[in-house]
């Protein structure tokens, strides 16, 4: 790395908790240049325009989402061993955020706000739901999960499940939701498992 | 209703449209006024403090919920009719504001926001789980569950589903979304449903 990018990988790190614990749109070169105690003029000859920023943001967090979550689950043997990995990643990755994921946090604020940040939001989450559903095909060429499954319904319902705990976590910080979620992640499971391949012949 | 009171639930109504379509941080007494064409004084007299004013357009919506989803459900035979009820009326209440639920998407921004604002919030969204609950304890009673379910479980995997459903209708429009939600509802009441009863003796 380079010293320009050390230093712009800092301010995105700053802008990322910034956006955790307020909102992204809370995020702006004016905001992001007093946390970090630069100067305006040098914000902007890095990131040219608030939506810029924080797309760069959006994207910082985006790398280091491939890097910890789907990465070393894909290094896992395919099927529900990495699946269980990707879901942990997931949860954890979260929880190492003031706000939980970014991503939900954020889709939900710009829903109803069009634009270059919502459209990147939109690919973002198209991406995660596209891994879903992959690791899904791969669980069935693995024989983990029955051939006559719907992947698509799987990421929906899979998903749905991460959004549930993350709300459960986040505003209610109930005590019981790690256990909640386990027991509807196993259930889960079982509505898409396939006969146990034989382990030895 | 009084006139006063009439102004009052006006000004709520425009106050829940603009936290709807942007958010509820967004709506000050200044931004209301504006957005009102009232004097700031005038709304400062209604309400006091943002604060209050962002409580008082949760209460309002609140209300609205009680009366448009839960109680025309509580009408209906306990069991899986009201079930479905409630989900068909807590979908078309979302579906009415801009940015769907607003207690969904206000509780995403408090939730690294304490104060009195996510206080209510989570008092909001504890009343709503204790009714899904309570709609499950219903369902055991008429015969629809089975006895030996935990009405918890249901109420964080069916409030999950509906967050899952509400995610992918609002941010990805996803023309697929509600054969999903349909499909992941059906096997959810599967899971926990007990023996049909003998209809005719």
């Amino acid at each position: 790395m380079t010293k320009g990018q050390d230093t712009k990988s800092a301010i995105l790190a700053t802008g990322l908790d910034m956006a955790s614990k307020l909102s992204l749109e809370s995020v702006t070169i004016g905001s992001l240049a007093k946390a970090t105690g630069m100067s305006k003029s040098g914000l902007f000859a890095h990131f040219q325009s608030k939506e810029n920023l924080q797309i760069e943001i959006l994207k910082y967090a985006a790398r280091d989402f491939t890097d910890k979550v789907v990465v070393p689950a894909l290094r896992t043997p395919a099927g529900i061993t990495r699946i269980r990995t990707l879901i942990d990643n997931w949860i954890t990755w979260g929880g190492k955020l003031t706000g939980g994921c970014i991503f939900v946090s954020a889709s939900t604020e710009f829903s109803e706000r069009p634009g270059s940040v919502r459209d990147y939001l939109l690919h973002q989450q198209e991406e995660w739901i596209d891994t879903l559903q992959r690791i899904a095909q791969s669980a069935v060429k693995a024989g983990d999960f029955r051939s006559d499954i719907n992947c698509e319904q799987f990421a929906f319902d899979l998903y749905s499940l991460l959004l549930g705990f993350h709300y459960y976590h986040k505003l209610l910080r109930n005590a019981d939701t790690v256990r909640r979620q386990e027991k509807a992640f196993e259930r889960l499971l079982d509505t898409y498992r396939g006969p146990q391949p034989t382990k030895e012949r």
